[in-house]
Formats: C-alpha cells, structure tokens, sequence
C-alpha cells in the first residue's frame, strides 16, 4: 500500500461516521498539513456519497471542494463525520467534518462541503483553458531534498513527495525571493503512487506558501479553500504554479493551477490565508 | 427603507431560524438571483452570530464566504436556518441554509459556510493589489437600461441596480462578443442605498455571465461560490471584472473582482458554473 492511501486509509463505524488516523509523516511544524486533510475528508465523503445514491452515477471525483479550517489538526485518531446535501442527476454535493477529540472533548478541524461528479463526463469539450506555464524540466530544478536537514526534519511532510521549484521562483530559500508572487514547481508522490482526481486536493496545498517569494515567511495558515477538479490527470509530474495579487491587512489569495504531464489544466483552487506581517509594515496603513 | 434592505428583512421565529421572502423584483428568468440569495444567507447568519458571541468582537463581516447552489429558488417565502460552527477571536465561522417548501417539503436552495471579521481590522495594510482596470466613465459606458423592453421584462433584475458595460466587453448584445473571456462594468443600485460589505456578495454575482463574452449565450447557473471581502467600500460607483479562463466540458470558472471609486481592489470571488455549450462543438473532444 502507498504511504497517500495508507493516510487515507477509514474504518467506517457508522453511516455517516469514519475514523482514520492523521500521520505524523504528513505534518510540518507540528500541524498535519491541509490538503492532507482536504484529501481524507474528501475520501470519507466519497464513501458516503457512495453509498447514499451518489455512485450510481459516478459521482466519485470532487469537481468542487471547499474548506473553512478552524483549529490546527495534529498527528493521531481523526473522525469523519458526513452528510449528503443533495444527490443530483449530474453532482452530488455533501458535507464533511474532520473532528479530533481534546481533552475527551470533539473539536472541530475542517468543515468541508464539496459537489463530485463524474470527471469521464465533465473534462470534455476543452474550449478554451490557461497555457501550461513555462519552466526548466524537473532535473534543472531546484530539489526540496536539499533543504538544510534540520528544516527537514520538522518538516516530515517534505519526505512525502518530490518536489522540484523553478529557480525563478526558489531564490526566497537563498534569501532572495524575486517578489512577484510566484512559486512553481514540478511535484509527485516520492514513493511513485500514481496521481489522481483526489489526490489533486493534496497537491494543491502542498508547496510551500507563495508568501515566501514575497518574502514573507512563516506559517500562512489557510482560512477557506476552494478547488476545482476539471480533468483526471495523467499519470507523471505534476506542474503546480502559486500566484497572489492581493496582499492586505495580513491575508492574502493564493490561487493554484495544476497541469498534468499532457498539458492539461487539470486542477484550480483560490485559499485566503493569513500571513504574518514583517514587522516593519505591521500596523502601517499603507 | 430601500430595496435591497428591503429584501434582506428578516423575521426570527427561533434561534437558528428566520424568515425572509424573495421578491420576484430580484429575479431573472424566473429564478430568483444567486447574489440576493447570498446577500439574504450572508445576512442571516450575521444576525444569528452576532446572537452567538460573534458581533462581541465587531465579527459583522463576510471576509470569506461559499455558497453550493442546490436547486432553482423562486419567489415566495424563505427559510434561513443558521449554525454556529466556531467564534474565535479573529473571525467567526458559520453555516447557513436557504430553504423553501415545494409541495409541502423543504427544498434546500443553497447551503453555505462564512467567516466573518471585522474589516477595521483586516483591511489595513495594503502591501499589494491589483490595479484597477482601465475603462471608460459611467456615461461613456452600454446603460443596460437601453436593453430591449421584452428582454428587460424577463429580468426584472435589471431594474435594481444601475449598470454601465464597457463597450469594449459589450459586444455580445449585437452578436459580436470579443472572444476575450472578460466583462467589466460600472454598478450600483438604482435607488442609491450605499454600497457595503454584505452588498458586494450581491455586486459579485450580479452581471451579466462571462461567458457571452465568449459568444456562449444562456443561463449560467452557479454551482459553487467562494468570495473574499477584503475592505468596506467607499460609497460610488463599483468597479466589477468578470474574467474566465476555463472552458471545459460544460463548466467554467468566473473570477470577479470589484474596486471601489477611491481605487481599492475590496472584493473577489471565484465561481463554478455550468454553460450550455454551443450545439456544434457539444461531444466534441477537443
């Protein structure tokens, strides 16, 4: 089994209620990383969709899926908790919350409502979509790999997949980052697990947050996601751009796109994050 | 009392529960607007937080809101049935429903999750946005009020608000769409009630699809909404961009974003919506 299914591994105990386990090989500063969690939420919903009518029509990928996080998940049991909201001729939309138990008491991670569908009916005709960007192959990357072993090592996450940036994009791990908002970079599953439609919600939040090419660096925790699902990707790497245009008041967007090996826009997400200001502009009314 | 506070009055019958009424005034085509729809949802579930502990710290705006659009709603009674889901200390998050009775049974019309700030506090400072776009003044602009009276009947929509299209982006009312995926204008309403916060859910989704830029003519329905209020607008024309870049398999991506008259970028969005494709390229792969 591969480490992406091994996480999103549930044992259903009840409709509407599965229980999984969050890894500490997926976390980074101490917090399970979000599309980790977007990814095993979006599991347990395709289960119950599954099995409350939505599968009879092969609603089984989640061509949109939104998240508000609420509280920082860590490594350990996880429960989630399910709802069909509508089951549609061409969709299926359900609910889904990730709850951790505290102190013997639940506490809310993510709530999640998302609409699958069938993507074998949705991915065609391709009138019109955003041009593959531009970038080296992966071999003239920068390899995350060679990050110093000490930010490795409380970054378990960075050992779950290989991830190459652009060097246009990579100056900020030099102290240099080119401040025009952007962070690219070729990504895959190191332990070479196919990419697929759910795994798209993973890739969409895995690298590191595009703030950093501002310069601004530190956690951006993400407040609300929205992904759109628009193709089944082909199996290969994966090329991910992060853009921001709007940096106010300490949040800003981060808009995804991911394409496939093929050229194929396959994925899109917007999350507003929020991002620590550097000191120097903290509190300036701009 | 104006008509967009009009629309948005609501009566409390219990916690979690209020009453509204969807005027036929807010609809086009027969379905009442997904903007009011917003509006009206983003305004039950600021009563119901501010109930909740949330307005305790100023939490009275939607800086981040998603609604999953269900089912066609029409005018009559509405049912707005709200939940906390967490109030923290910088933002409250809440879950709303739309519901309406068909034959009897509720029908659920939209179901969103929100979390709301106070924008005193998010909206300073400004280190990045993106410019405001160039375009003619209002009364160089296409007056959507010189729109033909059979089809101003159909959209009594359109007599709520004031709208001026970019001629560059107008094209498609003579058959001659620019093909470049873009729609600008100028709007406010027409009875000159201030813009606010909750009023741009309504700005955001309130003109004509992007896609008949694109010469795709037809109901754009909404599936899925996500919006980011980033500051309180000043009062005065709104500037609103709808963009898409996305054309596939009958769905496409709408990202709206409106500045304000002192040049403030204070709101995106980013839709998913279904288009009826052209007849001859509908099946084609591509």
């Amino acid at each position: 089994m591969t480490e992406f299914d091994d996480a999103l591994a549930l044992d259903r105990v009840a409709d509407g209620v599965r229980r999984g386990r969050l890894g500490e090989a997926w976390s980074i500063g101490g917090a399970v990383n979000g599309g980790l969690l977007m990814s095993l939420a979006g599991q347990a919903l395709a289960e119950h969709l599954a099995e409350h009518g939505g599968n009879a029509s092969g609603h089984d990928a989640p061509v949109a899926f939104t998240a508000y996080f609420l509280s920082a998940s860590s490594d350990g049991p996880a429960e989630l908790r399910t709802e069909v909201v509508r089951v549609g001729r061409t969709m299926s939309t359900g609910q889904v919350s990730l709850v951790q138990e505290v102190d013997g008491q639940p506490v809310e991670r993510l709530r999640a409502l998302a609409s699958y569908g069938d993507l074998a009916t949705w991915a065609q005709p391709v009138l019109r979509e955003p041009e593959v960007p531009r970038m080296p192959p992966p071999d003239q990357c920068v390899d995350a790999a060679m990050a110093p072993a000490d930010f490795r090592e409380s970054v378990p996450l960075l050992g779950r997949f290989d991830l190459r940036l652009d060097p246009a994009t990579a100056g900020w791990a030099l102290g240099q980052p080119s401040g025009q908002g952007v962070m690219r970079g070729w990504i895959r599953f190191a332990d070479g697990r196919p990419v697929d439609a759910l795994s798209l919600l993973f890739f969409l939040d895995a690298l590191p947050p595009v703030a950093f090419d501002l310069g601004i660096m530190g956690w951006a925790p993400t407040l609300e996601f929205s992904g759109h699902i628009r193709a089944e990707p082909t199996d290969g790497w994966l090329l991910v751009e992060l853009t921001t245009r709007t940096v106010t008041g300490g949040l800003l967007e981060e808009d995804a796109m991911i394409w496939d090996e093929s050229g194929r826009m396959v994925a899109q997400s917007r999350q507003l994050a929020g991002i620590r200001l550097p000191a120097a502009t903290s509190g300036d009314a701009g």
